[in-house]
């Protein structure tokens, strides 16, 4: 449970640090974010999860994201895990690509060799990074939500959903919406799983809402002039699975907005007070 | 005044742009990004210009300023310009030094060689890149206000200093106070200028008001963990000048922030509304 402080800076009255630790599940140094709201000197705060999408670490939410000034409004901890394990030794895409390997874990836990060494990403952040962060950090472990972006959105979905009760309010900024009919999400499930698609269902969201799992909310903002809007992201898979389900997703289509972090931002503020709102009741089940 | 667009993302209503052009001041492409609130649909809106430290570009701000949310409020355009000229043929620190050279122009016009062929960083800000701006935006040209981040913040205070009228409110983020009595400076100013130090009072903020440079107002925010405050910045030269010559200064000693932009971003909403309250009157002498 020990970690190293890379850095903190003082932001809208909080901190933003960055820390790294030996992860058991990724046999890899991990490096992740943790902003610390002014509240959180006072005792426990809510954590909001944030998983960033292909080519990200927790450096790109962390700078660009605009999150700090909202969380430090609402007292909200925020944690930006990075998107794979790295360092030596951890396998890549043999021709670099930017859509598997390094920066594209896409929360699972691989199956296949090379990957399964280290690709433990979805262990890594149910298993073992709430116990880090319980052990260093003010966080009320039973005040947790989670969002991301692209293939982090469809991590925060797909986490939430395999995990009832542990995330109380979910949310998402232009995630992919069902990977086994992408071609990111094809080449990653192939590539981490193998050729067995029963396998692949277990890690999309949209066929784990098929085969039963529920959420009680859902918010997923989308840019209309996403470039991958219609090739990856596909919320049309993800709005038919919800409203199957009778999951209320509210979808909303932004006008003009991209992919980026200028989008991301846009409507991050709406998000954390999404989330704000929906943990500040009591906990399920108490 | 053709310029190129490199790229734009709608951001909180309004559009961020990046953009490129070739200067006659500085013989090479300059870039610089420009974000329009959702008010420029309308008609021309006040401009911010925010002048960037040691080692930026128009990135830095852009990116990790958050100042898109309040420029999207207020109605302000802000313009954030290169710290430098760059490009194949333009000289640069032969050491490679972060503190001179590429990423370090200082906002002034060098007259040493090899620097005088292109580091003509100040007759572009004020002669080139206004007209560039009237050109391409709808820019209201007789509202306009400056602020900057160190070396940036230094320029912002120069440039007001010696085109009295020109920007109607004045404001700098943990500012170079007086660069003839700071390393960063000297190196900077015997380097662009030589050894005369009569030049360099024309580009240190605090000698301009020493020799009866005036501002209305001023306001700047200083970092108290800034990690170059009493070897670079001095802040108290620059509360010197203003007391013994009448300018009105609000020094803000923010307890616990350092030099990077989670110090910028934190305190970039004031500004933005401390510009937006001088920028709202009438144009002074219409």
């Amino acid at each position: 449970m020990r970690i190293e402080t890379v850095s903190t800076a003082r932001s809208f009255g909080g901190v933003q640090g960055v820390y790294r630790h030996k992860s058991r599940e990724t046999g890899t140094d991990m490096v992740f974010s943790v902003y610390l709201p002014p509240q959180a000197e006072a005792g426990p705060c809510p954590v909001v999860w944030f998983l960033s999408g292909l080519t990200c670490t927790h450096a790109n939410v962390t700078e660009k994201g605009q999150f700090q000034r909202t969380c430090a409004e609402l007292g909200l901890i925020l944690v930006a895990p990075d998107t794979s394990p790295r360092g030596e030794g951890v396998s890549d895409d043999p021709e670099g690509a930017y859509d598997f390997g390094l920066g594209a874990g896409f929360y699972l836990d691989a199956t296949q060799p090379p990957w399964a060494a280290n690709y433990r990403m979805e262990s890594y952040l149910v298993q073992e990074l709430p116990d880090v962060l319980a052990a260093n950090f003010p966080v009320d472990m039973a005040r947790e939500a989670i969002t991301g972006h692209s293939m982090g959105g469809h991590g925060a979905l797909t986490l939430a959903l395999k995990n009832p009760g542990r995330w109380r309010s979910v949310s998402a900024f232009a995630p992919i919406s069902s990977p086994m009919r992408c071609p990111w999400g094809e080449k990653a499930l192939a590539g981490y799983l193998g050729r067995d698609e029963a396998a692949w269902r277990r890690y999309d969201a949209t066929a784990l809402i098929e085969d039963g799992a529920r959420l009680d909310h859902l918010l997923v903002d989308q840019g209309e002039a996403d470039g991958v809007l219609k090739t990856q992201l596909k919320p049309e898979l993800l709005a038919q699975a919800c409203e199957a389900a009778g999951i209320p997703l509210t979808l909303r289509m932004q006008p003009g907005y991209d992919h980026s972090y200028y989008f991301v931002s846009t409507f991050m503020a709406d998000h954390l007070r999404w989330h704000a709102e929906r943990l500040a009741g009591p906990a399920s089940g108490s």
